[in-house]
């Protein structure tokens, strides 16, 4: 589900995702107008081993004690019996579950009772920058996931790692799947990072030879995306700081380390969201100076040539005139002189240089 | 009543209400100028039932025990007599009162004793942004609501729920009452960021492409009404995490719960108007540097036409001089060689391909 | 005492009044170069009644247990022997007196011992804002205010109160009637933000018409006005809600609530001004593009002119060369055609709605 | 020691004194390369009398018990010599003597077991804003100060309050000496103040006028200047209140009284650059839209010229063309009208009047 | 290793070092794909003497109890051998080894149960601003430092105050070390901050005489240099006061006191970064008024020329005319008056001088 459309014409980021419920209903209340039925992916897994299934509802899976760890990972948007089932089965607060239909969320930690809810933003950049609502759950024997119905691969890694029983990850408990999985979404900010970085150079580039006509178009949209970027990673830093500074006691001391080392990625990120934020801040002023300057130019090219060529358009305007020479000896005798024509060809010529010379004098060009 | 009428000229949001007291006067006095009596409509309910009155006068309703919450909605603005009447029998204090009168508050939550006053607004879009603030009484079997004559319908909802006992409304007491007319308001405000999000992406367009001469002054207008959203929002998100956070017994646990999530809402709607405000912020910047580039456009086409047709124009107007050729050998003896005319005009032609060759060298047009 | 003088060039706010000692001057000492004593005006009063006298010394008023509050109003600026006088009849501290020569103070709330010293402003606006400081001494017992020569009416409105014993005022403490004297002042500043207001929308309005030429002289003056304001508002709402806080026995619970009050008014204003000078910041960059857009318009003006005469200049110009068409067959042999002028008409009308066309093709106007 | 030398280009305040030295030495090393000896003046007073004395090295001054307080008022830089002295003598702490000698430091506060280490700067403004760096130790019966070579008179005052026995200084110990030179040092900026606030109000008038064509480098230079006093400001005043509210017995309680009230004024004088800042910032907008208002002026002139112009000279231009009437009835018969000639002065009157009124009509002068 | 290429095109910083690993990668590992072993020197000192060693593996390393201070300086990207021995040997923190790997991390101070972690950057500037991460770890007795393959001579003179047993560097423990490698990083700052002052004073001036054309890309050019600076000066300024602050048995007294020390540096720094700052954001501005100022100039020069020649060629485009003077009496009889011709050429002269001193009156010219 994404909050950006990318064929729409420019437009500013939409408060209500598509499934918003309607002003004023009663909160808690799962409604959802979702048909299909989300999949199910149930990842259970322990030191020994791991067990994967895939399903189309919760009573597909029936728990075993055998695994410490199940993650639930519901891909697509869940449908009302669903969530239900999550409710009753899983002590799941609708107050959270209802976040997880209404998609415009901001990233955030809720503690309930004994279980955290946590949202967050996986992204993809395409031309526009593309938001997917990640939404949490963690309780001490399982973690349940949502997301669209396109797995985006930002989860993949961890899967890979529970699947090859990579580092310590089947070692620990759902903590550690959570951090796991946190840093994996913030790993994925990056590359998404660096490419506005290059849009950022390349606009940068543009902007200094004033190239492209629609590179101001570009540039807002580039904002845009930007603070989009910094909707998300702002209140994301806060979320995971006050995530590990929770005295919870479902996250062990280790685990919060890792958070912490989670929280540092994530204010890196910031760091650089803020250059590139004032650096797309100064480009449209740029952009003025460098198309000032050359309408500048442009300007005195204009004024050069009729400075040069009106004078002289009005000198053979007067040998134009029709002021009778037989009529009287003042009446333009020059028109019968010897050297009449040369002399003021030569005259012009002269004066074209004299001008000319004044314009390089005043340091007309550069 | 609202702040701003759409009809006046453009003008910044007024400090006064029409009913603001003259400077000086003794606070607590509770003397209004208004004549009609408002509409009072009282809505008793219970798990059991509810019993809807429609009175003019406080006094036409018997509060009988029955019905576990009482909640007071009085439309448009209050008389003398009914103030009175509230200060004297639900113990309202005057300074709050005074608060309803006075219609320029900011949001905000205060205690009092047993009971709390609460200023929120009621929102509408329609070309402008349109204010109408809500005051709330809390207490504790009765919830009090001000508003304008034409009872605006964010707070429908709520009847309806309270009518059709949907959800748990008529199970809980006046603290859920409360945070469901807070939520219902706060739930209106969506529609309404969506529709400046849409005037904005609309004006970006229409900036881009420098159309409509207006586009600045209502560039103008949807700031300011963002500036208005975003004076009813900040102190509305304080308000709320302060009443959520309050010790007070009139709150329950759960409808602290409830409240954060509406805070939640608040604070999403918060970030999207930053966003919009950060982009509106920087339209006129980009209006002007399309503006710089159209004229610019315009500078180089006349440049251009300027430089091919003087040089022309002169030259013609040396062959226009009327230097006598009988007169001397020297004078003009082009004009009588036998291929002077074509010859001229070759030079022409090959002058204003020139011109043009250089300007395409100097990639002029894009 | 104004600080800024309507008369005067435009100039920012100066820092020194004219009554600030010389650099370096021992701190405490009760110099002043004023000759004329101050009008003092006492009033003293209690629940039973009240008692005003005018009088030009202390030593004129005796001090008489019956009234329960005192307060003494000195109009103008304070002379030596009288502030000596408070000092050691009232034990007013050196450093609050001084602060009541010199006039540059920002509003603030200072506890000394078992007295408070503030400072406010009373503002005017008439074209320009004005300032006047006003200081308030509150002791138990009574209440000395300082103002400028010409009393300004802000406090009338509480005079009034205790003279016809309107409202609790006579009932209350001093306490109460700083309280009364500072709400008052505020009262007073809803008329000023209002006509700040109108004179911002007069010049919005002004802006998007560039209509006269010296409306950016205005904007300057009107920002200017709107940070001096800002400077008087912060430091009050700061002093007024610590004096709200403030655990001192010299304010009962209920003055508090009421202070309370007075700091939302604050508030209010706080908002709307920030408001304001959002709006006004953003004034000249429209004006700017404004300007810019007329230009253009001028701009393509021009260039249509020329685009469409030039060519045809040129073309006229090619038939008032002199070429010999006895001379040659090839010279000119148009000039002698049969419906050579009226076909070079025809053309040049051709050439004129072309170049129109492709104008109107290409959108010039609008 | 000045930080800015005004005789240089526009430049940016530099980071290092000309005494900081080399990167990586080791802290705490009092080298310096001053070969010149400082003078030292000592200034030894209680209740009773006061006693000075001027020398070249600290061995001169034999400290008697006879004097409560000893100011040592050194002189120029210090050298290596001095400084060995003042740390063995008068256990002054290295790291603090360090900052004596480099003088890039910020104002600041710093406390030492039984002493303070205070950095302040004294400014003087001619042209271009100068800093002096003024460093102070306060200890239990001494205070010593490090200022340039030629002393800046903003202490003076102070040593001739202990001189004539003026206020209590004399009565008063190290904690009020080292107050009456801060309030001395804070009293000196007042005017530097007003006289920044002079040059942005002529340099306003002159931006409104767009008059000399350099406003714009002075209103660069103002700005810097603006800066650099903030610089000087901010530091001092967290520094201040950071002082008199520490518990240090050496500062006795009036003192911290004193002290805010010092405080105070800074805060004041923060205030007012605030202002001129905020004023300043926007003073290069103003110009651009003045400029662009003349260009614009400009602009329409020449296009009123112009458009007047062309097609008259157009007209002559089409009866100056050659076709021969004497070839075909139809080639130009005007030209032999009788009233043909007054017949085209006539059209081109009605012309130029007809242009001008449009240009009336659509309000294109002011 | 650097983070920005002065040889690429105008790129914003980058967010991944060459050596971040794959998004999803598990964390703390330790696999890095640096082929060559980096250069370790092992520098052991204590009061009686110092031993240095150079070598490529850890294990040529003998620790020997008799030195109480090693130094480990390991120049060139680490590769996993190195690290996995750091960890197994030092018991070094996964997490902090892999904050060495990957490059682009902030400032910061991390604390490890019995050691700290440390990361700072040291700059060069040469055109372009240059970043080298260096990493250091403090344990109680042994300080490991992880730099570029080049080593930066930021660390040299703190070497040679080692070898040079100058001050009381061999005197003290690990927390000295770590205080005097920070100091020395950031003593190197100053001249950095320097050139960027002088760069700035450079362009200032070039500004304001738009001398060059792209003086505006070197504007932006230092803008970005200036926010990474920033970027590296706030992180740090935290982390060393929070380092100074923290209670850690492993920092002495002595040693916080000159931490503190150092990070007034850092603040005297940051001051002078934000003046640059805020001085280079206006410089774009700045160019934008004197081109605006120029165009100005060029227009009124274009319309002056424009202004006095377009009437007169108009004026000799009427005696060009052709009407037929002796076809009628009224036809042009000017052509055949004695005086006609000078009268034409005196009258165009009247109006040249006219037009003249028409634009000299409205001060056209400066």
């Amino acid at each position: 589900m994404t909050d950006d459309n990318p064929s729409s014409p420019p437009s500013a980021p939409s408060s209500s995702g598509a499934r918003r419920p309607a002003p004023g209903t009663a909160p808690g209340e799962l409604e959802t107008s979702v048909d299909e039925a989300p999949t199910l992916r149930f990842l259970a897994y322990g030191p020994d081993g791991f067990k994967e299934t895939i399903a189309e509802s919760l009573s597909d899976f029936t728990p075993s004690g055998e695994w410490p760890v199940t993650w639930i990972d519901v891909d697509g948007p869940p449908d009302t019996r669903l969530l239900e089932q999550l409710r009753d089965v899983l002590g799941v607060h609708p107050l959270a579950l209802e976040d997880v239909i209404d998609q415009g969320q901001r990233p955030k930690v809720e503690g309930y009772l004994d279980q955290h809810f946590i949202v967050v933003h996986m992204l993809s950049y395409d031309e526009r920058l593309q938001l997917e609502q990640l939404s949490l759950f963690l309780s001490e024997k399982c973690v349940v996931t949502f997301q669209g119905r396109v797995p985006s691969d930002s989860l993949e890694p961890v899967r890979a790692r529970i699947r090859q029983n990579k580092g310590r990850i089947r070692q620990e408990g759902t903590d550690y799947l959570i951090y796991a999985l946190l840093d994996s979404v913030v790993d994925h900010y990056f590359p998404i990072v660096d490419k506005l970085g290059d849009k950022l150079a390349d606009l940068e580039a543009d902007v200094l030879v004033a190239g492209t006509p629609d590179v101001i178009g570009q540039v807002q949209a580039l904002k845009r995306d930007l603070l989009q970027f910094r909707r998300v990673l702002w209140p994301l830093s806060e979320a995971l700081s006050s995530l590990g500074r929770s005295k919870d006691p479902l996250l062990c001391k280790e685990t919060r380390l890792f958070l912490r080392d989670c929280s540092d990625h994530v204010d890196q990120l910031k760091d650089l969201l803020e250059v590139y934020r004032e650096t797309a801040e100064t480009l449209v002023e740029t952009y003025l100076s460098v198309l000032s300057n050359r309408t500048n130019d442009t300007m005195r090219f204009l004024t050069l040539v009729t400075t040069i060529f009106i004078p002289l358009t009005f000198l053979v305007g007067i040998y134009g005139m029709n002021f009778d020479p037989d009529a009287s000896p003042y009446n333009m005798p020059e028109l019968r002189w010897r050297y009449g024509y040369p002399a003021v060809l030569v005259l012009m010529l002269l004066m074209a240089i004299g001008m000319f010379r004044y314009f390089v004098h005043r340091r007309w060009f550069r």
